[in-house]
């Protein structure tokens, strides 16, 4: 850590795993005033070497001594991992970025989008929470919709690649799909999750489970488009549902969402323009050149693509959008480092 | 012909589609009183031979000379093979159960999916036209929802099949999947709409779009989803909307339905029991065993398959269901064999 602050000790917790990978990729090319990287796993990962910066970094193991002298940790290696380690990190002295479900609904914890609540960040007490990665690039589109005119429905349906589910679910994809493209049997041991009693295929089929189911029917990644929307948008009454879909694609995930505006006014040519000016967002929508964003085209990229922009056939406030971000990068890695690059900036590291 | 009616001379035009081919399996299943079936195609396909009830019959040319003697029309060759033969087969004497969209809008045709408004067949002036595949299940699980709460509002987001598109997409997406696991190029020529300017890779993808784009932002299969859901309903006035998307599995489409229904006292759990009540419909739906209908286990099977349903998290009135059917069976050539069942039952061949 340098005297003056100008240059940062930057931890990943959860190096190896998908999410962690693309951490590290996107901290080099954002190019960020990093002096030391601590590259944190379980002990399984330990010996191994990640290229950083033109240099070799050795995969340390995840105990809280490794967080000593770190300036911002940013964390993806599960909820309990984040749990146990994440305070732990606090106590040293670092800012946490926590992309688990551990911290989001804490009231003391801000669930951060930049281009939403980037303001958010200041208010923290060590640990600022990264959305679920639907969430993400759902609130990156209503954004600007809200603040022209207000919003008061969402109802969301996603189309979500298996990547969210880590890498060995776009192994089992892979594995799935050539069994059953060469007529063997298709082994299903992870999706829709893998702690739970069943298990389905995902090759040329579509799982309308992601995560655990809640006592009320929904399962937990619908509440937590429910619930994080609300918070990070702080529309604690906006009415908002959701209906989650694991889908055969490897990256990005994508959305068919239908919005209700507050004020008169809107239309479709004004919410094109809207989105034409907004942070983050990239507008592909011509139905003449048969242009829209799908998975493979967001595919590596950060932003959020929206298409397919429509008012609803009889609610003249009524519009249907098509999102799509890739889930690893706006949906993960990329808004965290987007939240360290603001702590940074904005010098948020202390309260 | 038989002299008392009671064998019939049916037809299949497009008797080498994926969809000609499920409609000759079904009517051999269903063990219709045919006495004689001619297997109608193009040029291209004539002297192949298929077999029907033990023998094998010889495909045909489609021309009008073939639907002399035929008392049942079923069509599934594209829509301008149904305008130009339709009329020569109601000409001489055949009624058309026709599985195009060429007369699904026309007032006089009756659209019908017999769960819903099986009486619509005896008002026919020789044409019955059998609803767009994402339209049929909708309307079968809508039906027992309106008849006993009425429904207000519907929006619908689908996950469809590339069957639908024909044998030439199933063959797409399994020589674009097996490149993508190769590593090799893909080659696009087909998805979303053969005849539109831009074709995009269906393999693990999402195209937000089906059949070809209308003036108003909406595409062609959209607004079948909208048009044909209130024809066959009998509600004019219903709002829905829609937004198709097509999916890289190969049969079955899932539809994410949200309905608002008139009446209060409905709830989950009486929605289920009208589900369980329901003729053709099979509720699977229980989060405590994660049971819920997919594509691939529809697959094969006439009925539609309701699930994971719930009530809205902020409208009383409104519920979300997730809504599965074989595109190939129940959304055509099944519906198509029940038409024709009726047709014979009921005695509605004259009218």
């Amino acid at each position: 850590m340098s005297q003056n602050q100008q240059s940062y000790h930057v931890a990943v917790v959860g190096a190896t795993g998908a999410v962690g990978q693309k951490m590290i990729q996107t901290l080099e090319e954002q190019n960020l005033p990093i002096d030391k990287i601590s590259l944190l796993a379980s002990k399984r990962s330990l010996g191994k070497k990640v290229s950083f910066n033109g240099e070799e970094v050795e995969i340390k193991e995840a105990i809280p001594e490794a967080f000593e002298g770190v300036d911002i940790a940013l964390f993806s290696a599960g909820g309990s991992i984040s749990k146990k380690l994440a305070p732990e990190a606090v106590k040293r002295g670092a800012v946490v970025v926590d992309n688990t479900s551990a911290y989001r609904m804490d009231p003391e914890v801000p669930l951060v989008v930049p281009e939403v609540n980037e303001k958010d960040i200041k208010e923290h007490n060590g640990i600022i929470a990264n959305p679920n990665c639907s969430t993400i690039q759902m609130v990156a589109a209503l954004e600007p919709i809200r603040k022209a005119f207000g919003i008061n429905r969402v109802i969301v349906s996603t189309y979500q690649a298996v990547s969210g589910a880590g890498n060995a679910a776009v192994e089992e994809l892979k594995e799935q799909s050539q069994a059953l493209l060469n007529g063997d049997e298709v082994n299903a041991e992870l999706l829709p999750v893998k702690s739970d009693e069943k298990h389905y295929p995902i090759a040329f089929n579509a799982l309308p489970q992601i995560d655990v189911f809640q006592d009320n029917g929904y399962t937990f990644e619908e509440m937590k488009m429910i619930n994080e929307t609300k918070k990070i948008m702080h529309l604690n009454e906006l009415p908002v549902s959701a209906t989650c879909v694991r889908l055969p694609f490897f990256t990005s995930h994508a959305e068919s969402v239908y919005v209700e505006v507050e004020q008169g006014g809107a239309s479709v040519e004004k919410i094109k323009e809207l989105f034409q000016n907004a942070p983050g967002i990239v507008l592909e929508d011509d139905p003449n050149t048969q242009t829209y964003p799908t998975p493979l085209s967001a595919e590596g990229k950060r932003d959020v693509f929206v298409g397919r922009i429509r008012q609803d056939m009889d609610q003249s406030n009524g519009f249907h959008l098509w999102v799509v971000s890739d889930n690893l990068l706006k949906g993960a890695a990329w808004n965290s480092v987007q939240i360290a690059q603001s702590i940074i900036e904005n010098n948020w590291l202390k309260k």
